[in-house]
């Protein structure tokens, strides 16, 4: 029997605009507070450091719809539609009655879907007449997805990368230098919240507030220059919906609809990015689609932080944001999934949670490399540890259908491969990975940092 | 103005039928001989080695079209069509009025070409009662391929790897090992031939001619286990025609034919997998089509080797094969292409390079570099250290088209992405690669000792 097993769009049914779902939201985020004057935030407050568009873009609470510039959807055009493919080898292995379908993002050229927002954002920054760009990156998707994009635009890109994934990552350091990019560890000499860090502890391994820091304060002192973030911020989340977008026509086209929709968690804008298009239709049509963000164990605002107000970088240079928090100052262990280890989630998705729409499951690291290892056995793609944690939530859901015998229509976002994360099934597969506690003294020891904020 | 990037078939448009074109040569290639009666090989020869289609395959002249089977047809399915790609990127870098395409076999989930016959022998494998195979891997990328496509079937696999890649290029071995492979450092202390040579020389690092002795020798001292390759063999290059035949359709798709086609070429399953569909239309239409086949400087079989019956292997395991050789003997250089240090060209592509059906054009290794560099920076896809040799003749076609102002068509297969192949990369940026030259006393050498078999 010939069974389709993946669905492409042809390229003029590439969606032409993002879907911006703050502007169909019954309750509105509430807005970023300037952290001086304690008002809400106007997008030219915004100004110094991003380019304008996006500025306007992140605070956009009217248009629903928002114009993909052409120079963008030609350059989607490379890697876009990138396949929903209907995961039969899962099923399988599962014995699920399940049907399961994902989005593969990991065929973009960098590896994931960083590279939907990174050509966006360096677009703007070109169209604007910047001619460098900053950024900060852990592990090194969003580094290596802004450092192509940006030469894609004719732009410099100078890239933070945190010290310790600079030395222990060496692989996606190499790929951002091969697309053309200046990398620096971070702390570095080179700026003075860098110099202030290493003069206090001469051994410091970096971590992304700090690398966030040295990124900003290079942006602000270079004329020409502006900042750009991978993830956490509503005009990134924007961009990202292209995944969900073109995932609602393929479903239609496998004649299915998903009943769940579940995509690991680290600032918003991956889940976010396969979520709200479809949460629309949750909104507006009356669609009852369950969403599902997995976080890790080790790293869980959602399910247990708080709603409040606070800073979304360690050192407090950024404006106050309504959101889940761990508190800013909330330290994650050392986990594989260098993306989702982040103490705070978006705004939009912080409302969407309080006003539940939407929830969190927390995954303990072993789980999810169990679901990763998996996964590549059966459907042949090695999958980013940050995937493994929506691929191990997809196999709970499958096999809690396989117990009532419901037929579910499940989707998940594959938002990356694994390839250059090898080291970490090397330690899972030696027996050497561990499961990280968080204890609720912990969480409770951030959050009253957080307290004197508000 | 919109442009058409990508090129894809629907999955009832995948090809049923590989191309055998051994059926259509006008002069068929000369038969291998068995070493000790020195008579004509027959398929059975090869039964205690291979699966028994593949040895049918393998001598086949009869038979232009071979069928998929569905089971293999159906796993192709999960990541064929290859998206044939116009490379607008790089036409715009050079300033060539040529059009160039590539054939994107990277996007195949172990990351190459390889897939598509590891999924075939794999199968012929199980159908024909196997339980366990074998084979060996330099680099590791047919390794991985033969891993994921055993664990399809259910078949249990042993990979030796040359051990100074299984200590250098550790996230293939994690790759093969994920996958579920028991993976071995070659030579070992698990066959005859592995302590021979370890007694003999204890620091040994291994080489492929050391590896494949291995793999046979366990897969012949196994009952219900089989060897397999990667390369080199007709019946391999058979089941890589599937590339040429859907680029066909999809050049027809974008309205054109190509004037050259162009790819890596190491033991000639890659080359022979792009050119032989199209080549069949010279011969049977006419056409006139340019095919170059390009290797590395330091490894010229093709451009500097003589044609003559030599061993496939180092060990002189394997029947006597007629080639272009540079003698079993060869010791090619630590290049990083490692699919492209072999010392000989399949039966098929030698008789046609004696035809003059197709060229071949050494590449020195700086200039594959410069060429994957600058592909990156204007396609986005880090290309593997030998699909940088096809790129690098690519760019030398199109800047002399620049030159004479024609505009031709030009072909070449992406054969496989360098994600895993970065210290490569890292190398060339900081300026420690070097070109390796093969002095013509060299190349005697090694032929004098093929001599005496004749």
């Amino acid at each position: 029997m010939e069974r389709q097993k993946r669905y492409f769009l042809s390229e003029d049914e590439i969606p032409r605009q993002w879907y911006n779902i703050q502007a169909d939201m019954v309750n509105k985020p509430m807005p970023p507070i300037h952290p001086a004057t304690r008002q809400p935030l106007k997008p030219e407050d915004l100004y110094p450091i991003f380019a304008k568009e996006l500025c306007h873009q992140e605070l956009d609470q009217e248009h629903a719809w928002i114009d993909i510039p052409e120079p963008v959807r030609e350059m989607y055009k490379y890697y876009r539609s990138t396949p929903l493919v209907r995961a039969y080898g899962l099923e399988e292995a599962l014995g699920t009655p399940a049907h399961i379908y994902f989005k593969n993002e990991s065929v973009s050229p960098v590896g994931s879907h960083k590279l939907n927002s990174a050509l966006a954002q360096a677009f703007y920054c070109k169209q604007e007449g910047v001619t460098n760009v900053t950024t900060e990156t852990g592990a090194g998707q969003w580094g290596a997805a802004l450092s192509y994009a940006a030469k894609v635009f004719g732009i410099e890109s100078a890239v933070y990368q945190v010290k310790i994934s600079y030395e222990q990552k060496p692989y996606r350091r190499s790929i951002m230098q091969t697309f053309g990019a200046q990398v620096t560890p971070s702390p570095s000499m080179s700026t003075r919240a860098g110099k202030d860090i290493l003069t206090k502890y001469p051994n410091h391994q970096g971590s992304l507030g700090t690398a966030i820091s040295e990124a900003i304060e290079l942006a602000m002192n270079t004329p020409g220059c502006k900042y750009t973030l991978g993830s956490v911020l509503s005009h990134v989340t924007l961009h990202q919906t292209i995944i969900g977008l073109e995932a609602e026509k393929q479903m239609a086209m496998a004649g299915e609809y998903p009943d769940i929709v579940i995509a690991c968690f680290g600032g918003g804008s991956n889940f976010g990015g396969i979520a709200f298009p479809f949460m629309r239709l949750n909104i507006l049509e009356g669609k009852t689609t369950e969403f599902i963000a997995a976080e890790p164990a080790s790293c869980p605002k959602l399910t247990r932080g708080r709603f409040q107000y606070d800073f979304g970088d360690e050192a407090g240079y950024t404006p106050l944001l309504p959101m889940y928090t761990l508190g800013h100052n909330f330290r994650p262990a050392n986990i594989h999934a260098g993306g989702l280890r982040y103490h705070g989630a978006g705004v939009i998705v912080s409302q969407l949670i309080k006003d539940g729409m939407m929830r969190g499951v927390d995954i303990p690291q072993l789980e999810t490399f169990e679901a990763g290892t998996l996964f590549a056995r059966v459907e042949g793609i090695i999958p980013a540890p940050e995937s493994c944690h929506a691929i191990a939530v997809t196999i709970r859901e499958a096999l809690k259908c396989k117990e009532t015998g419901e037929k579910k229509t499940i989707l998940f976002n594959l938002s990356g491969h694994g390839l250059i994360d090898m080291t970490a099934y090397d330690q899972y597969l030696a027996g050497n990975l561990i499961n990280y506690e968080v204890t609720d003294a912990d969480v409770e020891r951030n959050l009253a940092d957080v307290d004197n904020l508000q």
